[in-house]
């Protein structure tokens, strides 16, 4: 075993409103996933050359074909893997009305430990080839079957934060807990059973399947639940917590009246002491000053479900304000809320969710209140952090995942634009004519080829899905297994 | 060559409001495509003596296969074909703006004859694929390759509008029309030259190509080209007209400026005789109440385009208080201010568009202002409308096609909604496991197979297209070719 070196197009996200492409570069994976170095352009004369600065003799160079370029991995930072089943049904209801004719009964559903496994086997591997290298899984209320979920994701190699979801009020007699003693004591031993099945290698990197605390929102669990929650996850100050925010207006009202004592929707969680730096909020649709003000301290970051937040008909989460203050912001499909398993969709509706907000306010950014995001379309630029960068960050993995460094994993997409991909939206960009000889020239072409991946591509155009350096997933991985 | 008569789950759609799903129907097609009767719902035992009713003993039925269903062809009422190239890119322009960097220059290279035809293959073949069985196309300002454009459509079997851009002013020096009497002489040649090509050997139907009058917009077009257009058309009844308006606020206030006269946009098109029953208005975005009741008088139809409005950032069409109004309403991909060739995109993106409308104006109806469609979400069955019906409407052919009726063409797709048809999104959806017995379990489960695949499919989910009863496209049709 050695290093594997690869040479060719890729594409980095550098900040919220800058990307890197580089149509040669020169990058370093080592034996256990980690990038050892870039060299972001090496012209081809050249390349022989800056192999020997790095001792490297008669290596064999990993070419990237000519329509093809690499780029880090997707993160989705909330989606709900026993709801898959139910994707693209049920667009008639709002928030409360959906999880009770549409969630609900088919999450009770994975009591069954033998439905479990065959659901999510399909699930993950689709989730997997659809380019999210990284995922946060609610599973269901049921202890087995969100082992079975973590067993899966471990045994295919993603990177996953995979939760039990804690509900013990307000859900259906047939699907919640009984006691707050027996929610805790399931998500203890699921804390532990991941920490079983995941170690990492590498003493500086977190495993690969990570448990993560996930209230499912603050409606179902009673006071003295999330009071208990939180003294748990203060006992594991590294374990992510994951739940809902601010979604819907009932929803909001709702929860306010079920707690009186709070401020705010924030309020809840905050005051049970469940806001921290890895603490992932979904939605955040209707959010006052107040409470971003208190996610802003607590350094929580928000899942923007684009999706979903439409077809629920929840609203537009003005991210782009969010942005403005400083808070994180990751993408999240928020299946069956959101009817795509991939976060191109996110992408792509991300970009419209701007797009209503900017033209909802037309002329709101004048030379008193200047602003850099909000009330502005998304750019690719700040859609490819999102996506990448801005989820690694709202997991708090940003210091591992979200981009290409030195030191970091090697989460990467081998995305294929060229006509062989045969997802016929994508355009013809490559027709067989050789590519222009400059580097610069190319840059330009790797550009469009980003957008047009974004807003167009489909997973038939991901070729090659990379976790931690290891071939886990992609087209090309799927027709070879 | 005889009739073909099929068997098996249909969906067909009955109203604005309303659909029949039929799990096991009897339809047949004769030998020019013409559908000759349907029994809407044939139970396995009874299909002999059925047929036999028919006339027709040991005659080869069709079986659509289980996992299977067939409805009407999608109906893209309005796309501009040169634009195809250009598909997902130019995302961070408005209307204006968009035309001068990226759409203008793209179709400025339609002027070489051999980049056309290479390019418009592509594009015919993608979206017949794609399910659009009939498509209102804008071509170039260049009589050759739009000719070039319509002998494409004609070969492929594709049922379409082929129009020629008239634009005289406000468009580049190297992409606009030297006069009036040129622009108007080109239009001419293309009517006589389509009506050569495409014939009907069915002396009460329409043929399959047929040419439409296509004044870019307003603004491209001077007082008196728009006058000459209006006398042509006045000379050819049964000639379409299509054009734009009411896209985007600069947009609209250019065409004032540039119209004194007129009263408001509509009005420029109504001045100039343009507007009919067989005119097709895309997008119509902003529209003061005194031109909404210029179109419904006239009985002009609206193609709603709601991915080009959000991407371009131009707004949200009402089209929930068109249809109040009773105005005909079909769907547009409007490539490329859209980004998808797909109807099925389109559809998602009005559900979206709709439920934006919804939450902009929450509890907007109320006793004392009821509306069947204002501000509310789009359902299932609107959608398909919209699709299918509303298109053939404002294409004034919904005579013909749009709907399986006794007497209409047999435009159809064969929908594949099992795990065989390769798309990830589609969660499987048929396991394996057999379809239960029963018609009324079968409708349930045929009413959740179109809604998974109007949010979820994609052009893998379309194995065969047929247009005039001819097998012309599809995945299973491709696979063989
Ligand atoms: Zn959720
Ligand atoms: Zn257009």
């Amino acid at each position: 075993m050695s290093s594997v070196v690869y040479y060719g197009a890729v594409v980095n996200p550098t900040s919220l409103t800058s990307y890197s492409t580089l149509p040669r570069c020169l990058l370093s994976v080592d034996t256990a996933g980690t990038i050892e170095w870039i060299v972001e352009t090496v012209e081809s004369h050249e390349l022989q050359d800056v192999l020997a600065t790095k001792g490297l003799v008669d290596v064999h160079v990993v070419e990237i074909p000519d329509g093809m370029f690499i780029m880090p991995g997707f993160i989705d930072t909330h989606t709900h893997a026993p709801q898959v089943p139910n994707i693209g049904t049920g667009g008639q209801y709002e928030l409360l009305g959906w999880l009770e004719h549409i969630t609900f009964p088919m999450e009770a559903k994975f009591a069954d430990s033998e439905f479990a496994r065959k659901a999510y086997t399909s699930v993950v591997r689709r989730i997997i080839d659809s380019g999210t290298t990284t995922c946060c899984y609610y599973g269901t209320v049921h202890l087995e079957g969100t082992k079975i979920l973590a067993d899966i994701v471990h045994s295919f190699g993603q990177r996953a934060f995979v939760g039990k979801c804690n509900m013990n009020r307000e859900s259906p007699p047939n699907y919640i807990e009984p006691s707050v003693a027996i929610s805790v004591q399931k998500t203890q031993d699921l804390i532990t059973y991941i920490r079983t099945l995941s170690k990492s290698s590498i003493p500086t990197q977190e495993p690969l399947v990570q448990p993560i605390i996930t209230p499912r929102f603050a409606i179902t669990c009673t006071d003295d639940l999330l009071e208990a929650l939180g003294e748990l996850a203060a006992a594991e100050p590294t374990v992510r917590i994951q739940t809902h925010i601010a979604e819907n207006r009932s929803e909001i009202e709702f929860t306010r009246s079920l707690f009186p004592f709070a401020p705010h929707y924030a309020g809840v969680y905050d005051h049970f002491k469940l806001l921290r730096k890895n603490t992932i909020l979904a939605h955040a649709v209707h959010m006052s000053n107040e409470e971003l003000d208190v996610v802003k301290t607590r350094q929580s970051g928000i899942s923007h479900c684009p999706t979903s937040n439409f077809n629920l008909n929840s609203g537009v989460a003005p991210v782009g304000e969010y942005l403005d203050r400083g808070i994180k912001v990751g993408l999240g499909t928020d299946v069956s809320g959101g009817f795509s398993i991939s976060i191109l969709n996110a992408i792509q509706n991300a970009s419209i969710a701007s797009k209503v907000c900017a033209f909802q306010h037309p002329g709101h950014t004048t030379a008193s209140s200047p602003s850099t995001f909000a009330n502005k379309p998304l750019t690719v630029a700040t859609l490819l952090y999102l996506a990448t960068m801005g989820g690694a960050a709202v997991c708090d993995l940003d210091n591992q995942i979200g981009s290409f460094a030195r030191g970091k994993s090697f989460d990467a997409l081998f995305i294929n634009v060229s006509n062989a991909a045969g997802n016929p939206s994508l355009w013809g960009l490559i027709n067989g004519a050789p590519l222009p000889p400059t580097t610069e020239e190319r840059k330009v072409l790797l550009d469009g080829w980003l957008e047009r991946f974004f807003f167009c591509g489909d997973d038939r155009n991901i070729d090659k899905v990379y976790i931690q350096g290891r071939l886990v997933g992609g087209r090309s991985f799927q027709a070879k297994n």
